[in-house]
């Protein structure tokens, strides 16, 4: 049987983190053998916030994709590129925007919110979803992996496909998001990891500074001694240890009793992260060692990218009538 | 020196008439000595209204450039060729589309008139002009020959070229507006001759049809009988004779002398009219009889907008960063 088609796509904001790890990339590396996978590294989304500060574009670019292949995703089995590389998205962009109504667009709720939050106003601001949509649709993929908040993005791209299909013929699959539970990985500040927090532990850190930051997180404010209770369930610490420490719940009683201090405790969670991220370094490494081998991969996920987003666009043009 | 590069389209919208023939075409032909002509059929343009009817669009298409030719536009001279064989325009319109403020958009004239007239609220409705800017820019065009209604969408051009520039660096020279004084072509029932009044006589008709439609028209109504008093300042059969009868002036005195009928007056007009298009529609008989040499004009045609194209995006993609 043909493998289904994935896409999945991320902002090349700089630097992975754990948060990122741990809530998307080590989930397509486990899709990989399955699904044919499409990793895209969508440039042109981040333009949406970014378009003044582009100067390091290209860095981020490559460092997003030494991450990914450091995360284990494997350029034999899925197409990782750069989405600017594939001009059709943006050709598909262009006609489904005839498809889709203003007041629609303004209804989205990662619209509303962001454009508070950000101050952004721009046209391609709006029609962020409609891009994404053809992301997503260019190789009529059949599942995306996404977290809640990109739930309205994938049900507006369904539409997107029905319209499409009632108006030129059955060319697109609706996409199925493909909802995976992550725990949310907290940043050293105890809040959720992100980079604009400035609490997260990239993929690439070294052992050193990773020791400090974790010897520098958030715990418990209730467990002040040593000899005081802990109170495991609240403490960000404890979280991360569930994820890295294979006999955490060793650790439950022995805070909760006092016995385990907060120095002590943070010690092993740093010696066990810097095991679990030591392969990944080591792969980054490697990687920017040599440049060329990411590039090249960067080059060829483009080309196969490119080869099925043409026949898309091909079928698209023959069922509107287009020259 | 260098010729000055001129950018100039039309929406495919079918057979084109007497008002396009004089009100752009002569004036591109005329034009297309002393510029670097790139005359676009713009057919992502016709799909912000005509999207849920595109079965004809090639035909239409294929009609345009027939017009073109026939029309005198030289391939040898300018590049003709359908804006969708260029996918580099949808690129520089999605770049555009982040440095565009969605109120900046809303208030273009044409998009609050047509959005009210013709109902449409689409997406790419609103981004009409960045696309057009797209078309513009992408040839790095110094003169746009338009009417008086798209002065706004020019003056919203040089923005984003300004805007452009002052962000990433001088690529982009600010276009100015060709603006030619030409007649108002009536059409048959006298009012401005559009496609969409029905009241329109194309390159193409018959020389039976013509007549048909000429003495069918629309005349002074104050001049009931043969021997009434004309008026021709009001009437838009002079009006035609002013183009295409050289000693239209002679007509004036017998017709508002009640000498000339309006049976006769049209004949004569008729007779001239036709002996005018006569070598417009031989050439467009021709062509229709050979399309493989319409689509090769339009083939070659895009190559050589293709190749300026992708120079100009050679240099946004270095000038933004871009991978």
């Amino acid at each position: 049987m043909e493998k289904k088609i994935i896409l999945s796509g991320m902002q090349p904001t700089g630097k992975l983190h754990l948060g990122n790890l741990e809530g998307a990339l080590k989930n397509w590396v486990s899709l990989q053998d399955d699904y044919l996978m499409h990793c895209c590294i969508v440039d042109w989304h981040s333009l949406t916030s970014e378009y003044t500060n582009t100067g390091d574009l290209k860095e981020k670019v490559f460092q997003m994709a030494v991450d990914y292949l450091a995360a284990g995703l494997d350029p034999k089995k899925c197409a990782i590129f750069v989405q600017s590389q594939v001009k059709e998205h943006a050709e598909l962009h262009l006609l489904f925007s005839m498809l889709v109504p203003i007041p629609r667009l303004a209804r989205v709720p990662s619209y509303k919110e962001k454009r508070k939050e950000l101050g952004l106003d721009s046209y391609g601001f709006l029609g962020y979803p409609v891009l994404q949509a053809a992301d997503i649709l260019i190789y009529r993929a059949n599942y995306v992996p996404v977290g809640q908040d990109q739930l309205p993005h994938i049900e507006l791209t369904r539409e997107i496909a029905r319209k499409f299909n009632s108006l030129y013929g059955e060319i697109f699959p609706e996409p199925e998001a493909k909802l995976t539970k992550f725990p949310v990985i907290p940043g050293i500040d105890g809040r959720k990891m992100s980079k604009s927090y400035n609490n997260d532990i990239t993929m690439g850190e070294s052992s050193e500074q990773t020791t400090s930051k974790i010897m520098r997180m958030y715990t418990d404010p209730k467990k002040i001694y040593k000899g005081d209770s802990g109170h495991p369930e609240e403490c960000p610490v404890y979280l991360l240890h569930q994820i890295y420490t294979p006999d955490y719940k060793n650790l439950y009683p022995v805070c909760h009793s006092g016995e385990l201090g907060c120095v002590e405790c943070k010690k092993l969670l740093a010696k066990n992260l810097n095991k679990a991220l030591e392969p990944i370094r080591a792969k980054r490494k490697k990687l920017e060692a040599n440049p060329e081998r990411v590039w090249d991969v960067l080059e060829s996920g483009a080309k196969r990218a490119r080869k099925r987003a043409r026949e898309t666009m091909g079928d698209v043009r023959n069922a509107m009538g287009i020259f």
